[in-house]
């Protein structure tokens, strides 16, 4: 699957294998392959996040175990929410954080930081692979395994056909994502970047706390990418307003770069919408980046 | 250079070669390449130390440059001191710490942190690069990019050439190796981990800011491993006490492991010393940690 196949033709098409070609061929462009690096938000990006997203699917599960084997526990938010299935409690914790009230926001952050606090790594990442081994996407009718974006897995193995190395770079968790991006994405646990809470190091083994300890989004996005390869990329694709300084670092270095939004316009293969995007959208427009249109652009959204 | 020709035949070789051959074998202790990782702390694993870290005559000519561009400065510590060429001001500094008095490690790390302040990161690498094109080592009469262990450099070459994946993991500065782990050790920037001062990022550019971030040493080593490569390694080599937990967490794993221990008791050919490395000795002899004599057991230390 080294072929653009899902792609349609037409000018984003022709804009990415224009960009490739030109930074892989022998000329002013050229890029030597180490430092064809390509950036990758996640959310929106490369998997479907709506209705929401998934890591907050596996978190008020998580809270509703929490709150099955402890009843004091269940008598208090956010574990009361999530054993009742009361998503609209956690949507409006985030409604009322943009409206100037963090009080529910602070309650859920507490229950989110806390729902794996002295759990060992190893044991994190088996209970996130048996979530995903079983869990569905509650309205497209596929597991959420299957909900990753057919173009965009493509993109990144044309890429790497072209010597580029792929990174996720994503607000979600990075511990979260690690135990399947080998095999929707074929990137490798070491090449995902994303928040974190901290982990400490007791008896030979790494245990999650409690405490935070990166939020990788807008500015910290291009710091953790330096930190993580001490590379600027050539290449980045996001969807949100938490990717733009990802794409102005990826685009103000001295090599050929380009930057890549996709656009969520597409009510009937998947959701369209723009809250998030708002100022995302206004910087591509003013810097050129291209914008994907995945109800023109993408000929198919999922795979079979 | 796939071979240990600088190791001299005896029980550490025959122990590095034997856990290789067991690794890579087919059968129980067999480990799929993914997982061969391999982890290396740098100042006394890879390259020599004393008389002093090659890091703080770096920043000790970056700070006489400093007080040579600015006089009140240079009547300050601990400007004066690295303008005069007075060294044993900071190696006070350090004894005066562990003597309980850390006036003047704190007026020291002051000055190291806002070094290279306001700094881009490319610029900063540049500065490296240019110290590295002609510092000397003080008293082995070469240049510091020829300090690197040639015995280590060809344990390097023999895990990859073994499906191993090498990275440093060092409490020295990520930012300061970077520019010359490739052509020393083969070692790639986004396989070396380190100390490092935050970033900020603007304008499409990162710069260095005067706040630590990571002190990459002892217990944070494991989790700064865990947090860049999501893996355990399977072979750890460190030479002080600040590489316990790493060697004690690559240990610790459900795979076959090896920890090696460089011992430098070489007076003729480099250094001879424990200062600083009696806890992992003693480490060493519990666990049974192979500890590999400099003396006996490198042929050869250095390159032509």
């Amino acid at each position: 699957m080294t072929e653009l196949l899902s792609w349609a033709e037409g000018p984003t098409k022709s804009a990415i294998v224009d960009f490739v070609d030109r930074v892989t061929t022998d000329g002013p462009d050229f890029v030597a392959p180490e430092a064809r690096v390509a950036v990758f938000d996640n959310d929106g990006t490369l998997w479907c996040e709506k209705p929401a997203y998934i890591q907050l699917d596996f978190l008020v599960r998580r809270l509703a175990e929490q709150a099955a084997a402890d009843p004091a526990l269940a008598a208090t938010q956010p574990y009361q929410a999530a054993a009742a299935g009361d998503l609209a409690w956690f949507g409006d914790a985030v409604t009322k954080h943009y409206n100037g009230d963090d009080s529910a926001l602070k309650i859920l952050a507490g229950g989110i930081l806390s729902a794996y606090a002295g759990m060992s790594v190893e044991d994190h990442a088996d209970q996130i692979k048996a979530f995903f081994a079983k869990a569905q996407h509650p309205t497209l009718g596929r597991p959420y395994t299957a909900c990753s974006y057919l173009p965009m897995v493509e993109l990144l193995r044309y890429l790497e056909t072209n010597g580029f190395t792929n990174y996720i770079v994503s607000g979600g968790g990075r511990d979260f994502m690690r135990p399947v991006t080998a095999s929707m994405y074929g990137v490798p646990p070491e090449r995902v970047i994303g928040s974190s809470v901290g982990l400490e190091f007791a008896d030979g083994h790494l245990r999650t706390t409690a405490q935070p300890e990166f939020l990788d989004d807008g500015p910290v996005k291009p710091v953790r990418i330096w930190g993580r390869t001490g590379r600027r990329p050539i290449f980045a694709a996001g969807n949100s307003n938490g990717d733009i300084e990802m794409m102005e670092y990826t685009t103000a270095g001295r090599w050929p770069s380009m930057a890549l939004l996709i656009h969520h316009d597409d009510t009937d293969r998947e959701f369209a919408y723009t809250a998030g995007a708002e100022r995302v959208m206004q910087r591509a427009a003013e810097n050129s980046w291209m914008v994907a249109s995945m109800r023109a652009d993408w000929s198919r959204v999922f795979d079979a």
